[in-house]
């Protein structure tokens, strides 16, 4: 058992916000991230597929076409875009690195599945900064 | 003498749009940076000074001094802002990475002269990811 | 379940000496780490919580809470300091990267567990310098 | 249990190449990988040993040994090396950052079991590029 | 005046030797690079423009234009090549970093200046790996 | 005309801190580092020759030979030691990191003049952290 993982980076929106709060109560427990223009970061995400590498090539699965299934799931709905106005999975809840974490998960999940190439999505792992990331198992 | 630098690091949003063009020019010369909700960066932003180290300390400038002279002139005008809503040098120019050193420069460069230590600002480099930056060293 | 990580680095000095053993024998096990004027390094603590995140919220913990914990039980106690000379838990033993690990931890867990808020402390991980760290996921 | 990780570099070359199928299918499947020149790559090795601290020392195990042990078993047949030329593991299977995994591990568990220090290896990791690695646990 | 870095990377094989000389004098004087198999990197290229902002789209250059060139006139040329056989202008002179930062630098210019910007390359910065760099600036 | 660097790194102890003012004054002047039983950082030094590549081998100098000269001059004297304590240029005056960059370059330059290669001492950088780092270029 392998885990291969590849990188890709997104620039990307956001703000917290909690709608059935005041605006003060929002500021309290969001602080600057509060601010409703949104700001911004570099995001880096992780994606780990667990498998055999493939005795012929060497392969758990090809990176190029890994590269493509991030690109068409995660990339094109979120890299220079602003998450909570863009991205359906945000519109009702923050995109914090926790639920992009998550997020990315469910989009890449049944595009890997369905490739039927024997490798399964073993972990996600976002930074937001180089200082804050999370990661997501596919665990309850 | 002795080039002292500083990093600090900056989350904001940003866009780039001409007023004076259509949607079509817009997005053809901005492409992805055209998209009106923007999306962010996690800057840097590196402030070097030249100077004779004091025979004293030892030091060119005292670096939590520097610290705080970023902290107030850039990190509170330009950190989890929206650089084109809420910093006044942006309402009219693109902040491109090229605009953000040069404005950066402008905002430390009187509050270090001011200090009359005998440091002078030497540079300022602003990267918006670790692919792209840009140096500006006060010249015309 | 997500794990979310938090970085923060501190400066601190070190040495590696036993006192049951000569000088000679010291300097045969440790090396240049044995010198007794203290050497120091960059360390980089990476502390992960696990957790599921809040459904309001998004967030596993409030980073700002963490950051707060890390800095009040570990930072005080080893940023820029001589970890043999200052930190009480290293009197008697070497602040190896393992035994910094475990001592985080220790120093750590407490605090995460006794705040309620259903994450718990996961895995401390300890860098040194980039190229050597050392990983403490509280087993036995 | 602490989980103590090293981290070594080497350069190396390599290609891509199934002997069994026309150039026409190799370049289909491996795209520029496929050119019998060779290209190469700066690779991080990264190997965790697993075991308590010794109570005396506070060492998994001795790193300058751990060193050594990186050095001649797999520094002495990849740095600087053409893997597939070089590498008798690679004269029949393609160096894939997944195949160089299991090849670390399989050269590096025999030496570290032999040490009898009661660590074990846990996990190699092999970065290929800062964006892709593999990770290889021993498991079946 | 501005100046604008564009990186980009490439892997690449290269060799160290010289034809006049020995085999025990190239492996005297070039050591392990003189393996005929030849040995690879992760080569970074830092490209740097100077000129000022456009003042209406606040570029030196549009970067997905510099992008381009680079492209075109560097990666297509170097990228998963054998620096040695496959660039002309090392098939005499050896592919070190020295070298390798002002073959870039010749490749690079013409197309800077063709391009009728304003802007002028200013600094051509070639890693071999973290630890070695060249840059060349046009200097005779 | 070529600039090439070679990056190393030490390990190492200081403190801040003046004879003739009370403790008070250390502790109001230079905060946490005036603590006496010192801290410490993961130095990076980077060092800068210029010259023309030799037209036979294609170097400026021999990295092998530079790195030698960076041991003997620089590491044997900083690497695992307290500065203030073990290298006498800092017996009377602070391990600042502008101080470093002067007392590297001086121990530097000799040894690369006496070479005789027609390449000249360009450039000491020393990182203290990777947020401070200061720069000499034998400037009066």
């Amino acid at each position: 058992m392998i885990y291969l993982t590849r990188r890709a980076t997104f620039s990307a929106s956001h703000y917290y916000w909690n709608e059935h709060w005041t605006a003060e109560k929002n500021v309290e427990v969001f602080g600057r991230c509060a601010r409703r223009n949104g700001h911004g970061h570099n995001y880096t995400l992780e994606v780990t597929v667990a498998g055999e590498p493939d005795p012929v090539t060497g392969f758990v699965v090809d990176l190029k076409w890994l590269k493509d299934v991030i690109e068409r799931e995660v990339m094109a709905a979120y890299d220079h875009r602003h998450l909570n106005l863009e991205a359906p999975e945000f519109a009702m809840a923050n995109p914090t690195t926790e639920n992009i974490a998550i997020a990315a998960w469910k989009r890449l999940h049944p595009a890997i599945e369905a490739a039927g190439s024997g490798a399964c999505l073993s972990r996600v792992r976002v930074y937001e900064t180089p200082e804050i990331f999370a990661e997501f198992r596919g665990e309850a």
